[in-house]
């Protein structure tokens, strides 16, 4: 058996998130249709970094284990000749056999993107969030960097995920907001993310850009957890997941 | 009645053209539908430059005539809000009552893009046309030089264009390559195209470019008006209308 580390882009607009479901297009299940041919038995990949229903991958990275002998570059090529249009498979490496994308991660990065004009974007309307509002973003900048540090996120959390006490802890090391003319882009870096905590941190922060909250009310809605004080969750078309860090002896 | 001038932008992949069809989605079907309860009546449109299926425009410009007392502006928005997500009005403005966006353009600028790397980009997959080959750009940009200038291009035209001798002549301004890293774009202006022009014209020099021809054969081609010796017209995903020109007195 060998383990396989596959980084992966794709646009997640017509899937259904990457978890596989029966009777729903889901990058799992598209990924897993390519590579069994391709490896010449089924098989069942890990994925590093959550992407819900609609959310895109520049840096996806999964983990696999195989018996098959091809070279890691025959893998990728097989394997994205088999691919629908919208999933591509950038690289494929060797891994350590006790690789595993999602627990050998140490960080990921996402990006919440924004167009702020009078019109939409046709262009970038698969990958932005449009918004016509004028927006107070010095006071969004400094909303931002209460998110810093190491707190309870089950603010920025599902119910599901507030069930669990102390499970919703996540430390978070970079959230800034930066501007390309109309194209806003709100880049965030934690050990983890709850599901659905970038929408809903940056459905807050466009609240405070609003003049709904002030700034320090996000350090306040942290402290008490309550989802209900929390923005609310912005659509997913504008999140892509960026990037997976791994410590240098996770790679081969 | 006046006369409205329209500036207009598109993401053809979903529609069979701009010219009305029935039973398929096309453009004009589009903006003819959204425009007319803006305007109070049906409404017919007129295109400045030919966008066929799976063509996107920046910059076309329409032309139609109203009884609407609705200002500029508003009619705009409104027709916006009808629009799918794919077609928007950018601008819209009074014009000459006997304004006509194709009898009174002074040139066309079209785009053709290709996407020049061994895999493909999954966010340009509906703009551009993916090309692994390595190509003699050198070639390219001597042959494209053959193609300035008044000539008849039946060569470059459907046989239905050939049909009507003397029809086929047009004046190619500017026809350069330009590229951005693994993008490439092939920019050509000239009074008014033929039906595939610059799709036949792109394929042409790609032959110059794989060296199945040589650059001053595409001379000959043009001279000899016969599309059997042109190269194969390329996808219509990487075709983008860029801009129509119109003289300062054509402007309201």
């Amino acid at each position: 058996m060998r383990t396989l580390r596959l980084a992966l882009e794709y646009d997640g607009t017509d899937y259904r998130g990457f978890g596989i479901q029966p009777a729903a297009p889901t990058i799992q299940g598209a990924l897993e249709a390519a590579l069994a041919p391709t490896l010449g038995h089924a098989v069942r990949v890990t994925a590093g970094g959550r992407t819900d229903s609609g959310v895109h991958a520049v840096g996806q990275v999964v983990s696999l284990q195989t018996s098959s002998r091809l070279d890691t570059d025959a893998v990728r090529r097989a394997t994205n000749a088999r691919l629908p249009r919208d999933i591509l498979v950038r690289a494929a490496a060797e891994a350590p056999l006790e690789f595993d994308a999602r627990r050998s991660a140490l960080w990921r990065r996402y990006c919440y993107s924004i167009w702020r004009d009078a019109e939409p974007n046709i262009w970038w309307r698969r990958y932005c969030y449009h918004l016509a509002a004028p927006l107070d973003t010095r006071a969004m900048r400094r909303a931002s960097r209460y998110l810093l540090g190491r707190h309870d996120f089950a603010a920025f959390a599902t119910h599901q995920a507030q069930a669990n006490p102390g499970s919703t802890i996540r430390t978070v090391y970079r959230a800034d907001w930066h501007c390309a003319g109309a194209l806003w882009h709100f880049e965030v870096v934690a050990n983890g993310f709850l599901r659905h905590m970038v929408r809903s941190m940056v459905g807050t922060l466009l609240a405070v850009g609003r003049r709904e909250l002030a700034p320090a009310e996000v350090g306040t809605i942290l402290e008490r957890g309550d989802r209900r004080l929390a923005g609310p969750t912005v659509p997913a078309a504008g999140l892509t997941l960026m990037q997976i860090a791994y410590s240098t002896s996770a790679r081969a």
